[in-house]
């Protein structure tokens, strides 16, 4: 039986998963907003095998999220570089929601390893619900609606 | 060489992504967020393998994001039900960034399906950082920082 694409979905979930939702994926962007741009970089931080990490990257760059360009070291062969495009940076907020989630209720004993930050101003900063004036919403207080487009 | 188990990791995404990053578990937890809490019901609305879904609500439940309820209705066995904790209903945030960023550059051709509102007020609201003023941050006006707990 074939599997639907998930990126053929209806669901905007179901789309995102599509594309992010393989092992390692986060795990690459989580690298990729700290700074991380060289295939080297990024094997050596995840220790994930190359030809995972290849493809993983070239689904990233295939929908939009990263784009690949190549740099050259003197005395060294061509080599693809990895930069994030704005889709990729506004996955900020997605990352960022999951790592507080882990941090809360499945937390480490020696704490955080990464804190969020304005920058600039160095002040904390966490993920949640915004209402169209800016101000926070809790979540027990937020409900999700399904639309006309919703699949019948 | 045996996989390290990601609910292990010093990194809170990665041991997030242990636990909710299976194939599937994120659109169980979309159904379970908008009402569903039956075995059948999440297998007719995600038409997967009996099998795939017990295993995937087992790990909700070992990891504290649901809690299994018996129910019997008149002339039936009893049956289990599947109800979101305190940390379940925390996922809407993560779920919603999911969302937002699907609807926006995965877009489907008939527009999103579901919409946040604020419950009783009705009024939109999106997922984003937030300083302790509560007001609202850009994604490029944030930086991840590491702590001293982050592995060296």
């Amino acid at each position: 039986m074939a599997t639907p694409k998930l990126t053929d979905s209806s669901c905007s979930v179901a789309r995102s998963l599509g594309v992010l939702g393989e092992r390692w994926t986060f795990l690459i962007l989580r690298d990729a907003l700290a700074g991380t741009t060289r295939f080297a970089q990024f094997q050596k931080s995840l220790g994930v095998a190359p030809d995972v990490l290849a493809a993983r990257l070239t689904t990233l760059v295939e929908y939009g999220v990263m784009t690949r360009e190549p740099y050259q070291e003197p005395g060294s062969r061509p080599r693809d570089a990895y930069h994030l495009t704005e889709a990729g940076r506004e996955l900020h907020v997605a990352l960022g929601s999951l790592q507080q989630w882990g941090d809360k209720y499945l937390p480490w004993p020696a704490g955080p390893t990464i804190e969020r930050r304005v920058r600039d101003t160095d002040r904390p900063v966490h993920v949640g619900f915004i209402d169209e004036d800016g101000r926070e919403v809790s979540p027990d207080d937020v409900e999700a609606l399904r639309t006309a487009s919703y699949p019948v």
